[in-house]
């Protein structure tokens, strides 16, 4: 039921993705960013689909959201994958985007697909009422700002520059940025689609973000690459402090396990009808387990 | 009075994206986003500052999608200066961002410096009304993306790796994203802030938009490192085509001087109201003059 409602999902994005990006010009900068938003989970994607279908929104106004989140993710890949950057050739099992065609070309495609995302989130189209509604563009601006997603780069930038490891502390501040920021927006999505209080969602999405990079941390140590999609076991390799290197792999997984139970209590007051969100909090750390 | 005048929007602005930029923490990426605000003429802030009291909107609102579009213009130039891109060690008579950080920063505060674009435009005090709107966010996204700025830099991406040079058309096609997207959205948001038709505003901004580049390639042949505050004769040594090798000095000239005929004409609905737009035309081919 997950499965197929996780995969219905991924499609419906890159269906919409796609016929967006057919009303771009073909260059090599719009195939690469079709190239950056496929073959992902669509994770985030789904969290919106999910927290609008919560709140009664169709689907046809969350997929602009969805959709938006998705290309924000992808720039944020494309850009961390950068030379300069985490300097990584595969992606999703494929060739990172400066790889298969060069550098420029994936700083471009990463800084289209973020005003990409602004675009599809500021349309009207978004909202069930037609309004043209700037919550969704003002809030996802802060999460992927320079207090959210570049906050938690930053962070992480400077901690592989210093031979001080972080504590426990400072990685969860971090991750809060890194993947938390978008994370959370997702989740929040519908609730703020249908201007509601996201107070549960964000509790849920607090704790699933965590989760996700505690699972992240895990796989790094003990997944292989050819599951993963791209090179693993880099953390160990750099001395970077993870959750794993500061918990203890067990402890890592009992508290993944633990953000999940958390992340899932925190939907009881949509009962039942958050099924499909305790399964995708169940999902991120499947894989680890 | 016009040169007053752009000097106190240009620190109106900077004032304002100070005061926004102290609510981040104070990290590296952030003091970069800072540094490459500043110093600059901030031409694209006073035309949405003077679009906007042409149409009776405060400067208290207007400030806000004045910063935005500063901060916009700024990530443009961080990512540019790159070494994969136009690999520039000098900007506004400073080093640039990777120069005086390193590629990872130049990369992140460009990418905040984007967010933060939308953040502003996002902001309900950006508008009298106070309403949360995303008019201006989605006019900014399509003009910043791969249809607008973007697309006129992957095509100047493109010319600089083929040896045939571009006709006439082609790099007016160019410009008019590169430059061209950001200055009219600029001159246009006073029009937008009153919900008024920004014909007249987007005729002035196409003409300024042109003769503004027919400039830059004048300054480049006869402007000196000094008085740029970057690195001249970049144009003529790669062998690329500008309007000045195209059209030849003279009538490159004559044409932007045109160009700004034709833009002041386009302000007549305005009347005398709009002689600090005429100015300023005048201004941007007065330095290649």
């Amino acid at each position: 039921m997950f499965a197929e409602s996780l995969v219905g999902a991924a499609a419906a994005v890159a269906a919409h993705l796609e016929s967006v990006l057919d009303e771009h010009d073909a260059l090599p900068v719009v195939e690469a960013m079709g190239y950056a938003t496929r073959g992902g989970k669509a994770l985030r994607g789904y969290l919106v689909l999910e927290s609008a279908r919560l709140h009664g929104v169709p689907e046809g106004h969350a997929i602009w959201p969805a959709c938006a989140i998705e290309a924000v993710h992808a720039y944020s890949l494309v850009h961390d994958d950068l030379p300069c950057m985490d300097d990584d050739d595969l992606r999703r099992g494929l060739p990172t985007v400066h790889r298969k065609w060069d550098e420029a070309t994936a700083v471009l495609a990463g800084d289209a697909l973020q005003a990409l995302g602004f675009e599809l989130v500021s349309d009207p189209r978004c909202h069930p009422s037609g309004e043209v509604r700037a919550d969704l563009a003002l809030s996802l601006a802060r999460a992927a700002g320079a207090r959210g997603m570049v906050k938690g780069q930053a962070l992480d930038m400077a901690a592989e520059r210093t031979d001080v490891p972080l504590d426990l502390a400072q990685i969860t501040a971090l991750q809060a940025g890194k993947t938390g920021a978008l994370i959370r927006w997702s989740a929040e999505a519908g609730a703020r689609l249908a201007e509601v209080d996201p107070a549960p969602l964000t509790a849920y999405a607090d704790r699933l973000g965590l989760a996700f990079q505690i699972a992240d941390d895990i796989l790094d140590v003990e997944g292989d690459a050819a599951m993963m999609g791209k090179a693993v076991g880099k953390d160990a390799e750099r001395g970077k402090a993870t959750f794993v290197s500061l918990l203890g792999l067990d402890a890592a997984k009992l508290r993944a396990q633990q953000l999940v139970d958390e992340a899932c209590d925190a939907l009881s007051p949509y009962a039942d009808r958050a099924e499909n969100l305790r399964a995708a909090a169940r999902f991120v750390i499947s894989r680890s387990n």
